[in-house]
């Protein structure tokens, strides 16, 4: 039942005007219990010779990126050991915390750090979950890792989440819990 | 500069208003690269007799709790060893899965499952996250865990984070991940 | 999918408003292959003081009877040989055409005309049409007649139907089409 | 003094519009009392990337033919007998009730039960109204008939009124009333 | 044909809504060749818990009076010498500057100012205008003078207009023009 | 705080459209006590297809030149001379108001009563100020004349204030104050 209705200065594509209608149609339901069926979304769009604040135009702003397709791409240039991909996907003051190791700042400290600890290490995805907050869009990626330790000996199904922290298109922050304590030889 | 408008059946107290204006807000600015400040949201309430939908008139229905809250009264329950509060809080066919162990069910099942693992534990938080989706609403809590091995030894500053499934206010779902592998004795 | 908004002055009860939230769901059907499920109303209504135009307040008006109502209820006044209660249904300059006759005015001459015709008459009703218009609503009537013939013979299942203009709630014209002359002896 | 909004997925033309705004102008004023002056009707048209209903992207649907032209098509098109034409406003199962006569379904029974009645027939015609239903759309044609009958003699100003039922376009029913039987030989 | 809508936090009374409307209407005229009464305006007011900006909810402001009002009742006391009521109408810093005379700051200063040029003078409006503007709201009092000389001798009809500066409810300048030099003796 | 959304038919440039947004923001400042940077204005435009009052599509209208441009280009046509230009901007019954003068009407009558007062005069603009009311706008342009008087002499900081009233684009009526006769030898 719920209608939203959305007022906005042009400048979105229709992959951002999908993703602001799917972003609003689940917030409300975290309040009002209405399949999303019941649910309107309505996205007036104004130039900016239709909209005024302060006796000032405004211009439209461009669309941030969907922070979900920011952490996968960097998870999938770190996998492949494309550091520098994965660079380009952080922000200055870029902070990573794993289990057992005091918090990193550089892609190549990680490489280091991960180096006795397995031969390769491979992400299979079971899902991603993105939190919208008044700061920084939160993205949790989990699922298992399979991989080989050092030894050659293969290992799969080991949980694992990642928490990420996106400020306008930028990974801030990385957080993640495993269960390789649980298992490791 | 976005304007969320949003109509509805009346029916809603302060606190759902708060929230469901908080989680626009917060939901639009995943592709709106505005501030907070720049975001208004309006809510416009209908009574049933001004409302019709297939020419019939509706009835609003009850703000859903608030996720985060439903979680944090489970897991201040648990701690305290009330159990039939804490199950109040879940859903037929809970799951809860921690490390190294298979999925339980039942709450003294946990309760025997940790015995032998630690004498006790306390949660310290360091944040709550809420994820709208077209299912579930997905509460994370993070922090850390102290308290004292079977030895009587003390521990703290165990990193934990804990996913839940909410769905109609009730817990269908817990997930566990921790570093107590890492550090226990 | 249409969403339809009506802005109005105060002054509508329950009854009124459902009849607007009908008659707008159906006439946008008229253009909008969409179900009635699909089609939502929204009534605002707004205190004078919350409206102007031409810059003054204005006063908004009761609500006109459902002109269906009226002819059902002058229908059952004329059935009932209620001529009073009958007359209170008609507006000045009312006119009445029946088959084979010339139009009549005042009631008595239908009495009067058509006492030859049958002993009684008894509607039967198959259904009620109701015609928004620029001018007056237009209300049809159709279904069967059974009564008595002069000499006594029954008779029923004779088709009619009845057209009936009104205005300011009010009935101005009464038009009516049957097959007695199909099957009178 | 109504406002009347009306939120669309685009695709409808200027006579489509046009349709909608006097039909909601005209429901409206089934129940508010006001002049057609004073109802104001604005038709906002999203794109399918504007609206979203369900977490889906909705398209818009062509507009239905105005019900009454789909009548007017076929009556005139009876009348030049060009029962192609006649036949392609009819939907499957179509019905059609003429005073005296058992329902028929297919034209030609039409034209064969007419054939002994009069030689032809010509309709003037008075007018023509539609109504909204949550059902199919109401069209009544009505006015005179003017012809010859079998022996040649003319008649004219015979009282006729048809109702139709328009659903998707297309009649379902024709149910016919007139004052033949009052006047032929 | 313009149709202005205004939401707003509520708290306001009939005659703010009033005093709202009007501006509002004659505002849209300055560019929109429309009379009067093709222009509407609806206020829709909101409850603070039903707006939220910044994620906070807000609480409206009383009116702020009619600056008109404030200036015509400035003149009025002054012109009744009550200069405790006239000083209650200025902001601090308040200036007035008059025809021929340095600027002044305190109202006793113009009494001893204006006690040498004549016994008394009394205002009859001809009118008062309003402007809105980006800063403080502009009133124009103009009309003629009339009263008496230093030796009695009565004068009327001499054109004045004075411009005032109001804001927040508190008159912050005078300026003053008048046709005073061309007639006095 | 406040949010003015306007409704018109298409049919305004840039220009207008900023016009009218500064206008209603300074309008509903007269009664909110909101800093500008708290007016958002949003302008929808509807095509003639779109709008209907009345059962009739209408067309939207030119907009209005802004009338402190008309006022402007008058005066400077008046101070250059140009005549034919100046009275390009004046309505049939143009009047104006001198101070010691009776009310002229042809530019002529201005010239010849100005030449045995001054050789020559120019204004210095403070300021203009723009009064949207139910009738024609006002504009007051107010500030120095400077200039030589007949034998020479020059003049300057001499008080002035204008007043004019203009209607559909032309100018009405001038009412002009200033303080020469304080000065004037």
């Amino acid at each position: 039942m719920p209608i939203i209705e959305v007022h906005l200065l042009e400048g979105y594509d229709d992959a951002a005007r999908t993703r602001m209608g799917e972003a609003l149609t689940d917030a409300v339901r975290l309040v009002v219990p209405a399949e999303p069926d019941a649910v309107t979304v309505m996205i007036h769009e104004r130039k900016p010779t239709q909209y005024m604040r302060g006796r000032r135009h405004r211009q439209g702003a461009a669309a941030l990126p969907d922070p979900a397709s920011v952490v996968r791409a960097y998870l999938d240039a770190m996998e492949a050991r494309d550091l520098a991909a994965a660079q380009a996907c952080l922000a200055d003051g870029f902070t990573m915390t794993f289990p057992g190791a005091a918090p990193m700042h550089r892609l190549q400290e990680l490489i280091d750090w991960a180096k006795p600890r397995y031969r390769f290490v491979r992400k299979s995805y079971e899902g991603m979950d993105t939190c919208a907050t008044p700061g920084p869009a939160i993205v949790y990626a989990r699922g298992t890792l399979s991989g080989e330790w050092p030894d050659g000996t293969p290992f799969e199904g080991i949980r694992f989440i990642d928490r990420f922290e996106v400020a306008g298109g930028l990974i801030v922050r990385q957080d993640v819990w495993n269960d390789i304590a649980e298992v490791r030889p």
